[in-house]
């Protein structure tokens, strides 16, 4: 007799086909033949294909959020955490990209299909920001605020380095020492403190 | 006898015929009958469809280019400067992008194509804040440090804002909220001063 099926064979299996055939081309079909089973016995594991693609585009962003929470978990200085939280997300992103570009777009391409599972993941990534900035804000080693606001400008202020859109710039020879004078920048502002 | 066809002239019809038949496929030959004249005429004017597209696109990024200049030559302080500098580059950006989505693309795509033409644009806009930020310097609002560099990283750090590959997040309800908040960060810094 068949093992049953597992989530992670299914995902496994989905994004190879997702691969050979591309995004559009891909049907629940064509996932359940690869697997040996009948549709209707994928169906009773994702009730649609959407629900697969969701299921897939979701894992992959856990590959970025995961090692993310634990950097947030660490004991430290928060200026530590918070520097190395944004350099492994940069990092994450960029060598994703670059070691498998076509992979890289068809994932980001899955994920912007499924709004609510990219929403999701980044606010989970700004929460995660945001326990550090709190903890920075705690210490004094912060300037008082709002830590969520403070958190989501930080992300958003590094968008250029991590947000998926821009990956055709990251080959630019330029990019580290960019990333440098952002997170100077951001770090020490630009206005005299008085 | 015909009016002499002017430069204007010129690329005010291919924006049109580029408009129509879209990037990909339009040609000289369109572009000439679009002017009632001979492909032959068009070619004493640009030598190539690639210098035809370029000329659209840089002119098309000095409608960005030009106002910005004169904000860099105003009068007053460096940090009201910069902001308003800022502050415009965006809304032109969002502006273009709100208003005609469809030729807003199509004149990001053209202006890709041509790299060096982009390239110089980025340059310029760069020299223009650097401007700013070592007046600021000089008169003690800005903290010390490499004005070029510290231009720079403003611009990178506001690119969610402003970059044309992000332009879809612009509809965004919380859009101006974020970029106050990635201004106050840029200004202020995330750092405690001691």
């Amino acid at each position: 007799m068949a093992e049953p099926l597992t989530r992670e064979q299914i995902l496994d299996t989905t994004e190879q086909v997702l691969r050979r055939f591309g995004l559009d081309k891909t049907s629940v079909v064509d996932v359940a033949r690869a697997l040996g089973v009948s549709h209707g016995t994928l169906y009773r594991h994702f009730a649609s294909k959407a629900a697969l693609k969701e299921a897939v585009a979701e894992r992959w962003l856990h590959e970025v959020s995961t090692p993310l929470g634990k950097i947030a978990g660490e004991e430290g200085s928060a200026f530590d955490k918070v520097r190395s939280w944004i350099e492994r997300l940069v990092h994450i992103k960029q060598s994703k990209a670059k070691e498998d570009p076509e992979l890289f777009a068809m994932y980001n391409a899955l994920a912007e299909e499924s709004v609510e599972v990219i929403t999701a993941h980044i606010h989970e990534l700004i929460a995660q920001l945001t326990k550090i900035v709190e903890e920075g804000m705690k210490s004094g080693e912060f300037q008082k605020g709002n830590a969520h606001e403070q958190a989501a400008a930080i992300f958003y202020a590094t968008a250029r380095f991590h947000h998926p859109a821009l990956a055709k710039e990251w080959a630019s020879s330029h990019i580290q020492e960019e990333f440098k004078q952002v997170w100077s920048l951001i770090t020490s502002g630009l206005v005299k403190k008085s």
